[in-house]
């Protein structure tokens, strides 16, 4: 049995999208699901206060009636208590999954640094809602009980990480930046305009040298400006890549959608595998 | 006499718009004003190609005909050029002021860091169409001419820099970031969402240890969000400045508007002042 925890670190899902999560979930016998109720706060921006968050976050995380912290949803916030969490989070915590994606990248990031647990890129809860949503958390469940169909393609014998670009872009310099030499990195992102995505990998390719390459996953809902940039994401990211002499290695198959396939941290691509 | 070339690292201005500024500054008789062609090239977002905005930035920086470059418009792109603009700047560019703000953070902060000129946050000629442009135009006209009115007045006898916050965000970290350490650091912002205002401040003050203290401009025209964040800019701001120990000065009078008022970089506060 995989009993898996769900926390929101940034922003709040809906008690309806818990139950359509909960009920798929009856369909995979080894998964069993606790929604912690902090995932349905609010208070401005965030579901709940720092506070809150930060103590659902650690209770899941410590609790050993757990083998999987599931994040419900990205939106923003988890930087804003990452580094108290990983501060807290204990020897229960080492044996776990943390997944999720986008603005949860801060807390993938922070635990791959510090060596805790086992960050995973992949979908969450409030994926749900997309067109082919229920692939999407099909997918967790089946990698969390052994079936590795859902990992992303590219994945070879490299480590590798994959982030959301704003997100990595914030990471960078900060006391939750992992050491990436080595590493493949993939990058995905959404809602951005096209000179915000170059401005982004400006930043971010400045801090990446001694990766092995970077993949570009899906770059989507660009929204329109008042003139066309000229050239697209792929583009930027090749041009990035030169100019700080990383190797770019092509596609990722990541993104903000139900498509979205799984990225363990690392080189161990199984959960539980010795 | 002060000889200023006008070139566009980022964004093109219209000839309308250079015609207006030309004509105001003819109420300066101290003043005289070049602009230079590349101005108004247009490639995609960019005023022309990399190679045409560099070569004109580093043409009006090497003329020894001209005491200051003064950027004509912010928008996005200056980042792409200003390594190499740098690299190729030469003695003559010694004792240049270089003025604009927004994205010509990155040329300013470059500068800084090299101790290359006089860098100065202050309006551009593109901010001839802001009502009431025309007070904003004639600061820069004034201070260059030796009329301090226009000067930001919480300045004080600690070196002070202004930026742009989503600028000095992707500045840290690269080659082109100036040490600040003991510096007043001035950050301004617009059409960001709060959550992305939080989000910025969270990475740059990860990166401004030892700073004397962080003021706060205005931060304009933030879009709507589906829900309100919580909490306002200066809210924010102080949240992550004590975060980090890092002393909240309380505001400063810069932004992307007309009265958007000047900031000599360093301490020296005159041009041409011994």
């Amino acid at each position: 049995m995989i009993r898996i925890a769900i926390c929101a670190p940034a922003c709040p899902i809906s008690h309806e999208d818990a139950a359509r999560v909960a009920d798929l979930a009856r369909g995979w016998p080894g998964i069993e699901l606790t929604v912690h109720p902090q995932c349905f706060a609010s208070e401005g921006h965030f579901a709940g206060p720092d506070a809150a968050r930060l103590a659902a976050l650690v209770e899941c995380a410590n609790d050993p009636a757990f083998d999987a912290v599931w994040f419900a949803r990205g939106g923003y916030g988890s930087n804003r208590i990452a580094q108290a969490a990983l501060a807290a989070f204990d020897h229960r915590a080492q044996d776990k999954a943390f997944l999720g994606y986008s603005d949860m990248g801060y807390l993938l990031g922070g635990l791959y640094r510090e060596r805790i647990g086992r960050p995973v890129h992949a979908p969450m809860p409030a994926d749900i809602r997309r067109t082919g949503g229920s692939t999407a958390i099909a997918r967790v469940f089946d990698w969390l009980t052994g079936n590795g169909a859902g990992l992303e393609p590219s994945l070879d014998d490299r480590p590798t990480v994959a982030l959301n670009l704003t997100t990595l872009a914030m990471l960078a310099g900060t006391p939750l930046m992992p050491g990436l030499a080595g590493h493949v990195v993939q990058v995905e992102e959404v809602s951005e305009h096209l000179y915000a995505v170059d401005r982004l990998f400006f930043h971010a390719t400045a801090h990446l040298g001694g990766i092995a390459g970077l993949r570009l996953g899906r770059v989507s809902d660009v929204p329109d400006n008042d003139r066309p940039f000229g050239s697209d994401a792929a583009q930027i990211a090749r041009d990035w890549c030169d100019r700080h002499a990383i190797a770019f290695l092509g596609g990722a198959d990541i993104g903000h959608d139900a498509d979205n396939r799984i990225v363990p941290f690392g080189l161990v691509r199984g959960f539980r595998q010795p």
